[in-house]
């Protein structure tokens, strides 16, 4: 951490400053220039209240030379994470492809989707069960009975499910009955669920990245969960919200390779969200796929056409069954198989 | 709402949908162009689900004449609405000022902040005791035992008191203790506890704009607590995300006249949180009231060089008089008073 | 185009509006609704001024069906359009791979790039001679004598070069010299360059994306050089700015595929700009192969920690090499060639 | 500047690094802590090409303590600039108000409204002749004509002229015929063009914030043109991109506090471009008067429903009037005067 003064700072203000530092337990080196003066901190600088120092009249900066992440940090984990959820994997050489409808609307779909998303190769299913809308009058998911159904889909196909959590209330439930908990983008700064979801389970959190927040803030919020005791996460990429109109966001496919410098977590792609137009998914996919991603989200629907949510985004199963085919020879290009 | 057809959908294309919209019980009115077809709707179109439109493929767009939101929407309440907090009044001609520091701290600083503030003539008095932090090694607020130290400054000024929820779990208490519960910007999409605070409680909420949410979405989560049945919802912009590096956020003043022409609801705005750093503050603070803000909430601090969390963006007591001071003239010329 | 009035629109206004669209020379079709009143324009609504009716004080809306751009439209050129550059093709099955430093620094360096990224298998050669710099104080390109020194790599290697034009002063020197003039980022919308380059030459334009332009905006840029002749438009997208700065810019990939939806001109990818980092370079190609892009343009440099300019984005002529290797499988697989 | 280190770097990192800056000609600190390795310089940095350092393979960073422009500082130039056209001042304690049309559309038009704004108090009068506009099949203005009628208005109002430049072909002509030469948002980083008023001419310059542009490339932009030996900039803040959609742009009233702070410029305020929609402008007016710009430049038109460009932004010559009565009191409450 290096702390910037203020080109006018006399004598007084430096040994003030230093003197502060000194008392919260880190070794300083001052550097004085004609550009102004620097106070270089060596040791535990984690003990130090950026904000504090901030506060000092003469502190014109306080820079960050290390990141404020600890657990999710390669730099003291330097090898890939690789998630076991019932056997399959997420973060190894095999990518992890999660497929399945926005919302999960009856036995029917769910079930049909699921069997036909497992034909193709997917290794699990996705279904909105507790649906995050932004307006109260629209569909809100079939919450209880939509958990239910995505479990009798899995007795039937094997696959393991995802589904999205938006409350403390419902912690024990999902639990007992998902395989990959959700944090939407909306949630990824709700910290009160992620510090329940760190402290109460090791079931493996899927924590989408809010909609414009930062790739810092982002592990940060991995950390929040890490930091409870559950070092489970799974990243998910979802686009950004930007000035660009076209999209309904814009995929951020370079933050794929920061997550991967930075931090040892996989990292999936959900180009369904990002795009928010189908004839996208399948090239965005194949993007993902050859930027390094550890996986794809992929909304797949038997009839996109009266989806209750999302329709425009959904690919229909035949679409799906074809881009997984195409995957194969992009996986094998960047050394990963599907 | 005007559904608008692909350029190259033929006369069955064009039955299908219009079937499906008379279907849903709408009146509809097909025109014809070279540019393309277009089906206006008539009658209430709230029953109509957008998304499920678009996902037919002669679909190119939905076009919403009509703002989604009903009980927040000005269309349908032309008055102001004022809300009466224990006699004091948001959203009359009075501006109300919410005054205090991020965090309570100990029971001298919010005690001696609250007389000052109190003296200097804020009616209200702010402060964090659940602290939305980025780090989960940052101080998170301290929490109960903040609220307890929030009414004993009211029992000794008479100010009424306005903090944070995080969680759910803590309505009941808030409820109890609390003058006006604040939803922070991290959680105005947390629609869950929007809900609840919409069925549970006919108190106060200070809907906080999110980061990066339009303003549309931004009442929309009016809506969602109005819908509840909790029609006394207060607005606050706080500055948004924006490219820009030098201020924390970027503060929206024409999000105030935005507001005011869609919506009824009260809107004040948070000048501290938008520039991050206290020297902005007074003057964006005559800036919100000259464009007819219903008032201000302002960081105040006693020591901001020595404050736990956003000590660079307070006031101090002296500051924060002369501001209010200074603030007398640029009511009168806009019709307001202080 | 649909023209929408205000809720509160009475008889006299609904009139009056369509008069004045009727006397501009469109049919109109006038719906009557519970949610409003809606005209439909039938006709060439191309005549009409959108500003001049949305300033009537009944008019809530006016709304586009039809893209504004029409000789960059794919809707009346269906086919790709493909450009050729002495022999050279951009925008068919085989990738253009545009390679190079950001500035020409000396004969040495450059003639030594070009070869060595001719071995690499780059059919085009890039390089800085005129360099747009945010400082007035840092480094501004070797000017005409840069010029020179490529027109010698050029002779030296066969390779075409492309090179950025900053002033229209210097048109008929970059008509001779140049075989590929490059609009930068920042002068996207500086419309008299645009307006002479459509005049004054047919030499193939690449047009880079503004910062933070949207994809309409950009297809207009193409759309003025367009109309005043030049149809030889390569669109290149380098990068927009967001809230993000752990990268320079954000790569946005599911521009190419909404450029390649809405329009017939090829559209390469330019990685070292939009991450700013050279790390990234070698899977953001990879990604831009795979979602289908027409080309890349690279920055190499035989010595990146003495560059001039952009030194940390720059490749080393072996990382390219193997880049270019690694390239190979990944077109494939998308059904192109290198 | 402060270089930091990789925390992997070594004793001969450490030294060729160091010997590259020292080679340079600064002095250097090194500070080795156990979170990394910080070499502060010592003497004139400005002759550091930040990025040449920033190649190095150990280096993680480049750390600007001083700002990047010198002209436009205020450390170098405490006092604020106050600029004098043909008598009239900018940037001193009376408010510059620039009004008039969008455009210049005829004698009759541009005539009647500069008498009108110049009877309701305004000191300049502002009117489009070259027009940048996203569509080349959109009004262009008048051009050459334009100028001859502002010419005119100017003769028979006494008010100066300001208006935009779009081309360096025209600068002579502008010098000549024009008081203040606008460059507008889309051309604050055509550099060429900035050089030459620098050079050319010692005319004052009207410079609109870009619409992604940060506060330090806007003052960067300044800096160009004072390189060149014109310090009469005037900075012009006009709203920038933002990912909402009600307004047209966001205006961003505390850029004029930071650029206060930064540089001793002045800086006027459009809210007609920021809102882009009339009802707002009245509002954003007093705001930005609160703020402390030191002028505003408004849209005013005598016929909005008619105007050939951005009808929807402009004021009616009676509301205009109204504005300029209602500014006094604000005016006078943060020492100004109008």
């Amino acid at each position: 951490m290096i702390v910037v003064l203020k080109q006018d700072s006399d004598e007084s203000d430096i040994t003030r400053v230093n003197s502060k530092l000194v008392s919260l337990g880190v070794q300083t080196q001052v550097t004085v220039g004609s550009s102004g003066v620097v106070i270089g901190l060596i040791g535990n600088t984690s003990v130090i209240n950026e904000e504090e120092i901030k506060g000092d009249k003469s502190v014109e900066d306080v820079i960050k030379v290390k990141e404020p992440f600890k657990k999710a940090n390669r730099k003291f984990h330097p090898d890939n994470t690789i998630i076991d959820i019932c056997g399959r994997k997420i973060g190894g050489e095999k990518l992890a492809i999660i497929a399945g409808p926005c919302s999960v609307e009856s036995p029917e779909q769910i079930i049909s989707v699921a069997k036909s998303v497992k034909d193709s190769g997917a290794g699990f299913l996705r279904g909105g069960a507790f649906k995050p809308r932004t307006s109260p009058y629209a569909f809100q998911g079939m919450r209880e009975e939509g958990l239910e159904l995505l479990k009798i889909a899995r007795e039937e196909t094997g696959l393991p499910i995802v589904t999205e959590i938006m409350s403390p209330y419902l912690i024990d439930k999902f639990i007992e009955d998902v395989d990959i908990i959700q944090v939407g983008a909306r949630n990824m700064q709700n910290f009160e669920l992620l510090k329940e979801l760190g402290r109460a389970t090791r079931k493996p959190i899927l924590l989408k990245r809010g909609l414009s927040n930062t790739i810092e803030e982002w592990l940060m919020s991995a950390e929040y969960i890490m930091a409870g005791g559950n070092e489970n996460v799974i990243l998910c990429e979802r686009g950004i919200r930007t000035f660009e109109k076209f999209t309904r966001n814009t995929l951020d496919l370079s933050a794929v390779l920061a997550v991967k410098k930075l931090s040892h977590l996989p990292v999936v792609v959900d180009p369904s969200h990002a795009a928010g137009m189908w004839w996208m998914v399948e090239d965005l996919s194949r993007a993902a796929v050859a930027v390094g991603a550890d996986g794809l989200i992929i909304e797949v629907h038997n009839d996109p056409a009266n989806a209750k949510c999302d329709g425009d985004q959904s690919l229909k199963p035949e679409r799906f069954d074809n881009l997984m085919k195409s995957l194969k020879d992009i996986a094998k290009a960047v050394g990963r198989e599907l």
